[in-house]
Protein backbone atom coordinates (compact mmCIF):
# COMPACT_ATOMS: atom_id res chain seq x y z
CA UNK A 1 0.00 0.00 0.00
CA UNK A 2 3.11 2.31 0.03
CA UNK A 3 1.25 4.35 -3.05
CA UNK A 4 -1.39 5.78 -1.26
CA UNK A 5 -0.43 8.28 0.95
CA UNK A 6 2.88 7.86 -0.53
CA UNK A 7 1.64 9.39 -4.08
CA UNK A 8 -1.48 10.80 -4.38
CA UNK A 9 -1.47 12.86 -0.74
CA UNK A 10 1.59 14.61 -1.61
CA UNK A 11 0.43 14.68 -5.88
CA UNK A 12 -1.92 16.75 -4.93
CA UNK A 13 -0.31 19.22 -2.52
CA UNK A 14 2.44 19.42 -4.81
CA UNK A 15 0.33 20.41 -7.91
CA UNK A 16 -2.18 22.24 -6.35
CA UNK A 17 -0.07 24.53 -4.28
CA UNK A 18 1.89 24.86 -8.11
CA UNK A 19 -1.80 25.84 -9.62
CA UNK A 20 -1.82 28.19 -6.93
CA UNK A 21 1.29 29.67 -7.58
CA UNK A 22 0.72 30.13 -11.33
CA UNK A 23 -2.66 31.98 -10.89
CA UNK A 24 -0.60 34.36 -8.71
CA UNK A 25 1.43 35.24 -11.46
CA UNK A 26 -1.26 35.33 -13.52
CA UNK A 27 -2.93 38.09 -11.34
CA UNK A 28 -0.07 39.88 -11.30
CA UNK A 29 1.00 39.81 -15.08
CA UNK A 30 -2.79 41.50 -15.48
CA UNK A 31 -1.97 44.16 -13.01
CA UNK A 32 1.63 44.41 -14.43
CA UNK A 33 0.28 44.64 -17.62
CA UNK A 34 -3.30 46.56 -16.91
CA UNK A 35 -5.67 44.89 -18.17
CA UNK A 36 -8.79 43.14 -16.72
CA UNK A 37 -7.71 39.52 -15.39
CA UNK A 38 -11.12 38.53 -16.76
CA UNK A 39 -9.55 38.20 -19.63
CA UNK A 40 -7.38 35.19 -18.53
CA UNK A 41 -10.60 33.90 -17.15
CA UNK A 42 -12.04 33.32 -20.30
CA UNK A 43 -8.73 32.54 -21.91
CA UNK A 44 -9.06 28.88 -23.88
CA UNK A 45 -6.74 27.09 -26.53
CA UNK A 46 -9.51 26.04 -28.75
CA UNK A 47 -12.82 27.04 -29.25
CA UNK A 48 -13.96 23.88 -28.13
CA UNK A 49 -11.89 23.31 -25.49
CA UNK A 50 -12.48 24.97 -21.47
CA UNK A 51 -11.68 28.04 -20.50
CA UNK A 52 -9.25 28.29 -17.45
CA UNK A 53 -11.53 28.16 -14.81
CA UNK A 54 -12.75 24.97 -15.14
CA UNK A 55 -9.52 23.67 -15.81
CA UNK A 56 -8.64 24.78 -12.21
CA UNK A 57 -11.99 23.00 -11.04
CA UNK A 58 -11.00 19.42 -12.60
CA UNK A 59 -7.94 19.52 -10.86
CA UNK A 60 -9.34 20.58 -7.77
CA UNK A 61 -12.56 17.49 -7.81
CA UNK A 62 -9.79 15.08 -9.62
CA UNK A 63 -7.82 16.03 -6.07
CA UNK A 64 -10.36 15.87 -3.93
CA UNK A 65 -12.74 12.91 -5.31
CA UNK A 66 -9.47 11.14 -5.72
CA UNK A 67 -8.66 11.01 -1.74
CA UNK A 68 -12.54 10.58 -1.37
CA UNK A 69 -13.10 7.35 -3.38
CA UNK A 70 -9.42 5.70 -2.21
CA UNK A 71 -10.31 6.40 1.13
CA UNK A 72 -14.02 5.36 1.24
CA UNK A 73 -15.10 8.79 2.80
CA UNK A 74 -18.08 10.32 1.75
CA UNK A 75 -17.42 12.01 -2.33
CA UNK A 76 -17.18 16.05 -1.40
CA UNK A 77 -19.26 18.12 -3.58
CA UNK A 78 -18.04 21.95 -4.80
CA UNK A 79 -20.31 24.10 -6.97
CA UNK A 80 -18.37 25.50 -9.79
CA UNK A 81 -19.30 28.61 -8.89
CA UNK A 82 -15.64 30.93 -9.36
CA UNK A 83 -15.42 33.08 -11.94
CA UNK A 84 -12.51 35.81 -10.39
CA UNK A 85 -8.45 34.29 -9.91
CA UNK A 86 -9.06 34.91 -5.82
CA UNK A 87 -12.29 32.43 -6.17
CA UNK A 88 -10.24 29.92 -8.18
CA UNK A 89 -7.33 30.36 -5.32
CA UNK A 90 -10.23 29.59 -2.39
CA UNK A 91 -11.68 26.95 -4.26
CA UNK A 92 -8.19 25.02 -4.05
CA UNK A 93 -7.49 26.28 -0.97
CA UNK A 94 -11.30 24.16 -0.19
CA UNK A 95 -9.48 20.69 -1.95
CA UNK A 96 -6.57 20.93 -0.07
CA UNK A 97 -7.99 21.17 2.96
CA UNK A 98 -10.02 18.41 2.08
CA UNK A 99 -7.36 16.24 0.64
CA UNK A 100 -5.05 17.00 3.75
CA UNK A 101 -8.32 15.73 6.88
CA UNK A 102 -8.60 12.87 5.84
CA UNK A 103 -6.62 10.21 8.11
CA UNK A 104 -4.05 7.64 6.41
CA UNK A 105 -5.13 4.45 8.42
CA UNK A 106 -8.49 5.26 6.01
CA UNK A 107 -6.55 4.45 2.29
CA UNK A 108 -6.00 0.84 3.98
CA UNK A 109 -6.58 -1.54 1.36
CA UNK A 110 -7.29 1.22 -1.44
CA UNK A 111 -5.15 -0.70 -3.93
CA UNK A 112 -7.57 -3.22 -4.61
CA UNK A 113 -10.72 -1.18 -4.12
CA UNK A 114 -13.11 -1.25 -6.58
CA UNK A 115 -13.70 2.42 -7.43
CA UNK A 116 -16.63 3.33 -9.48
CA UNK A 117 -16.28 6.67 -11.41
CA UNK A 118 -20.25 7.96 -13.34
CA UNK A 119 -20.22 10.02 -16.67
CA UNK A 120 -22.51 10.71 -18.98
CA UNK A 121 -21.39 7.63 -20.60
CA UNK A 122 -21.78 5.55 -18.29
CA UNK A 123 -19.87 4.01 -15.42
CA UNK A 124 -16.41 3.03 -15.49
CA UNK A 125 -15.11 0.43 -13.00
CA UNK A 126 -11.13 0.71 -11.77
CA UNK A 127 -9.72 -1.06 -8.92
CA UNK A 128 -7.75 1.40 -6.37
CA UNK A 129 -4.42 1.05 -8.32
CA UNK A 130 -6.04 1.69 -12.28
CA UNK A 131 -7.93 4.27 -10.78
CA UNK A 132 -4.84 6.52 -9.35
CA UNK A 133 -2.21 5.72 -12.49
CA UNK A 134 -5.08 5.65 -14.99
CA UNK A 135 -7.32 8.17 -14.01
CA UNK A 136 -6.98 10.64 -10.98
CA UNK A 137 -3.11 11.31 -11.35
CA UNK A 138 -3.05 11.49 -15.48
CA UNK A 139 -6.21 13.77 -15.22
CA UNK A 140 -5.08 16.40 -12.82
CA UNK A 141 -1.47 16.64 -14.36
CA UNK A 142 -3.62 17.20 -17.13
CA UNK A 143 -5.68 19.97 -15.91
CA UNK A 144 -3.07 21.86 -14.63
CA UNK A 145 -0.92 21.74 -17.23
CA UNK A 146 -3.45 22.64 -19.48
CA UNK A 147 -4.13 25.77 -17.00
CA UNK A 148 -0.32 26.20 -17.27
CA UNK A 149 -0.60 26.21 -21.14
CA UNK A 150 -3.68 28.67 -21.23
CA UNK A 151 -1.62 31.12 -19.44
CA UNK A 152 1.55 30.61 -21.07
CA UNK A 153 -0.09 31.13 -24.82
CA UNK A 154 -1.56 34.43 -23.26
CA UNK A 155 2.18 35.81 -22.41
CA UNK A 156 2.52 34.85 -18.56
CA UNK A 157 5.52 34.27 -17.33
CA UNK A 158 6.00 31.00 -16.39
CA UNK A 159 8.77 28.17 -16.37
CA UNK A 160 8.23 24.12 -16.39
CA UNK A 161 9.47 24.41 -12.71
CA UNK A 162 6.17 26.77 -11.67
CA UNK A 163 4.41 23.31 -12.62
CA UNK A 164 6.92 21.06 -10.80
CA UNK A 165 7.22 23.00 -7.85
CA UNK A 166 10.84 22.64 -7.94
CA UNK B 1 7.40 -1.76 -4.00
CA UNK B 2 3.75 -2.30 -5.33
CA UNK B 3 4.53 1.43 -6.81
CA UNK B 4 7.28 0.48 -9.51
CA UNK B 5 5.90 -1.78 -11.82
CA UNK B 6 2.39 -1.38 -10.97
CA UNK B 7 2.87 2.08 -12.15
CA UNK B 8 5.83 3.31 -14.06
CA UNK B 9 5.73 0.67 -16.57
CA UNK B 10 1.46 0.60 -17.27
CA UNK B 11 1.72 4.53 -17.45
CA UNK B 12 4.72 5.02 -19.50
CA UNK B 13 2.95 2.40 -22.45
CA UNK B 14 -0.65 4.09 -21.90
CA UNK B 15 0.51 7.65 -22.53
CA UNK B 16 3.24 6.86 -24.74
CA UNK B 17 1.16 4.80 -26.80
CA UNK B 18 -1.59 8.13 -26.67
CA UNK B 19 0.78 10.09 -28.24
CA UNK B 20 1.55 7.87 -30.31
CA UNK B 21 -1.85 7.30 -31.74
CA UNK B 22 -2.43 11.52 -31.32
CA UNK B 23 0.08 11.51 -33.72
CA UNK B 24 -1.55 9.45 -36.02
CA UNK B 25 -4.93 11.94 -35.85
CA UNK B 26 -2.49 15.08 -36.33
CA UNK B 27 -1.23 13.63 -39.85
CA UNK B 28 -4.37 12.37 -40.98
CA UNK B 29 -5.40 16.29 -39.97
CA UNK B 30 -2.65 17.64 -42.31
CA UNK B 31 -3.62 15.31 -45.18
CA UNK B 32 -7.22 15.76 -45.26
CA UNK B 33 -7.03 19.74 -44.87
CA UNK B 34 -4.34 19.23 -47.67
CA UNK B 35 -1.52 21.50 -45.54
CA UNK B 36 2.52 20.31 -44.71
CA UNK B 37 2.47 18.21 -41.61
CA UNK B 38 5.74 20.47 -41.01
CA UNK B 39 3.60 23.34 -40.07
CA UNK B 40 2.29 20.89 -36.76
CA UNK B 41 6.24 20.33 -36.23
CA UNK B 42 6.85 23.60 -36.12
CA UNK B 43 3.85 24.19 -34.07
CA UNK B 44 4.26 25.83 -30.04
CA UNK B 45 2.39 27.92 -27.79
CA UNK B 46 4.29 30.40 -27.46
CA UNK B 47 7.24 32.13 -28.89
CA UNK B 48 9.42 30.91 -26.01
CA UNK B 49 8.32 26.90 -25.89
CA UNK B 50 9.27 23.84 -27.13
CA UNK B 51 7.72 23.09 -30.24
CA UNK B 52 6.23 19.93 -30.72
CA UNK B 53 9.46 17.39 -31.41
CA UNK B 54 10.79 18.15 -28.26
CA UNK B 55 7.49 18.07 -26.43
CA UNK B 56 7.51 13.83 -27.66
CA UNK B 57 11.40 13.70 -27.02
CA UNK B 58 10.72 15.14 -23.53
CA UNK B 59 7.77 12.49 -22.94
CA UNK B 60 10.20 9.66 -24.56
CA UNK B 61 13.38 10.47 -22.34
CA UNK B 62 11.11 10.49 -18.69
CA UNK B 63 9.85 7.07 -19.63
CA UNK B 64 13.02 5.83 -20.83
CA UNK B 65 14.97 7.20 -18.07
CA UNK B 66 12.48 7.12 -15.23
CA UNK B 67 12.86 2.96 -15.82
CA UNK B 68 16.22 3.21 -16.61
CA UNK B 69 16.94 4.82 -13.48
CA UNK B 70 14.69 3.15 -11.03
CA UNK B 71 15.93 -0.32 -12.48
CA UNK B 72 19.99 0.86 -12.23
CA UNK B 73 19.50 -0.23 -15.79
CA UNK B 74 22.07 2.18 -18.42
CA UNK B 75 20.48 5.27 -18.86
CA UNK B 76 19.60 4.84 -23.07
CA UNK B 77 20.45 7.89 -25.02
CA UNK B 78 18.46 8.90 -27.77
CA UNK B 79 19.48 11.62 -30.33
CA UNK B 80 16.94 14.18 -30.70
CA UNK B 81 16.77 13.80 -34.59
CA UNK B 82 13.03 13.51 -35.56
CA UNK B 83 11.73 16.49 -37.88
CA UNK B 84 8.68 14.26 -39.16
CA UNK B 85 5.95 12.98 -37.74
CA UNK B 86 6.82 9.78 -38.80
CA UNK B 87 10.03 9.75 -36.91
CA UNK B 88 8.53 11.10 -33.74
CA UNK B 89 6.36 7.63 -33.93
CA UNK B 90 9.55 5.74 -34.47
CA UNK B 91 11.04 7.45 -31.49
CA UNK B 92 8.14 6.56 -29.83
CA UNK B 93 8.63 2.83 -30.18
CA UNK B 94 12.54 2.81 -29.58
CA UNK B 95 11.35 4.67 -26.07
CA UNK B 96 8.92 1.89 -25.33
CA UNK B 97 10.65 -1.15 -26.88
CA UNK B 98 13.37 0.19 -24.11
CA UNK B 99 10.83 0.13 -21.38
CA UNK B 100 9.08 -2.87 -21.96
CA UNK B 101 12.57 -4.79 -21.52
CA UNK B 102 13.77 -4.31 -17.97
CA UNK B 103 13.13 -7.33 -16.15
CA UNK B 104 10.32 -6.56 -13.12
CA UNK B 105 13.00 -8.10 -11.01
CA UNK B 106 15.52 -5.20 -11.62
CA UNK B 107 12.92 -2.68 -9.84
CA UNK B 108 13.75 -4.46 -6.65
CA UNK B 109 14.27 -2.06 -3.86
CA UNK B 110 13.55 0.83 -6.20
CA UNK B 111 11.72 2.97 -4.15
CA UNK B 112 14.33 3.93 -1.80
CA UNK B 113 17.16 4.22 -4.42
CA UNK B 114 18.71 7.45 -4.83
CA UNK B 115 18.65 9.11 -8.02
CA UNK B 116 20.60 11.76 -9.36
CA UNK B 117 19.22 14.31 -11.90
CA UNK B 118 21.81 16.28 -13.61
CA UNK B 119 20.75 19.66 -15.08
CA UNK B 120 22.58 22.67 -16.28
CA UNK B 121 21.72 24.37 -13.03
CA UNK B 122 23.10 21.51 -11.12
CA UNK B 123 21.96 17.74 -9.60
CA UNK B 124 19.06 17.52 -8.21
CA UNK B 125 18.78 13.98 -6.02
CA UNK B 126 15.61 12.15 -5.28
CA UNK B 127 14.99 9.21 -3.56
CA UNK B 128 12.94 6.63 -5.90
CA UNK B 129 9.57 7.75 -4.88
CA UNK B 130 9.93 10.96 -4.84
CA UNK B 131 11.66 10.79 -8.56
CA UNK B 132 8.87 8.79 -9.88
CA UNK B 133 6.04 10.91 -8.37
CA UNK B 134 7.77 14.18 -8.40
CA UNK B 135 9.61 14.05 -11.62
CA UNK B 136 8.85 11.28 -13.84
CA UNK B 137 5.29 10.95 -13.83
CA UNK B 138 4.50 14.92 -13.72
CA UNK B 139 7.00 15.43 -16.36
CA UNK B 140 5.61 12.78 -18.45
CA UNK B 141 2.24 13.65 -18.37
CA UNK B 142 3.22 17.28 -18.68
CA UNK B 143 4.96 16.67 -22.05
CA UNK B 144 2.10 14.57 -24.09
CA UNK B 145 -0.49 16.96 -22.29
CA UNK B 146 1.65 20.30 -23.96
CA UNK B 147 1.80 18.11 -26.96
CA UNK B 148 -1.84 17.16 -27.38
CA UNK B 149 -2.64 21.24 -26.31
CA UNK B 150 -0.22 22.56 -28.98
CA UNK B 151 -2.11 19.67 -31.79
CA UNK B 152 -5.43 20.55 -30.41
CA UNK B 153 -5.08 24.77 -30.83
CA UNK B 154 -3.93 24.01 -34.50
CA UNK B 155 -7.18 22.25 -35.01
CA UNK B 156 -6.56 18.98 -34.69
CA UNK B 157 -9.79 17.24 -33.67
CA UNK B 158 -8.91 15.77 -29.91
CA UNK B 159 -10.82 14.78 -27.04
CA UNK B 160 -9.34 14.14 -23.52
CA UNK B 161 -10.08 10.25 -24.18
CA UNK B 162 -7.48 10.28 -27.00
CA UNK B 163 -4.68 11.54 -23.98
CA UNK B 164 -6.22 8.95 -21.16
CA UNK B 165 -6.72 6.20 -23.75
CA UNK B 166 -10.07 5.26 -22.68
Amino acid sequence: MCWKDDILVPTANRFLGSLDKILDKALAFAQRKEFDPSVLINARLAPDMLALPKQVQIACDMAARGVARLSGTEVPSFPDTETTIPELKARIAKALAFVNSVPAAKFAGSETREVVVPSRRGDTKFDGVGYLRDYVLPNLHFHVTTAYAILRHNGVELGKNDYLGA
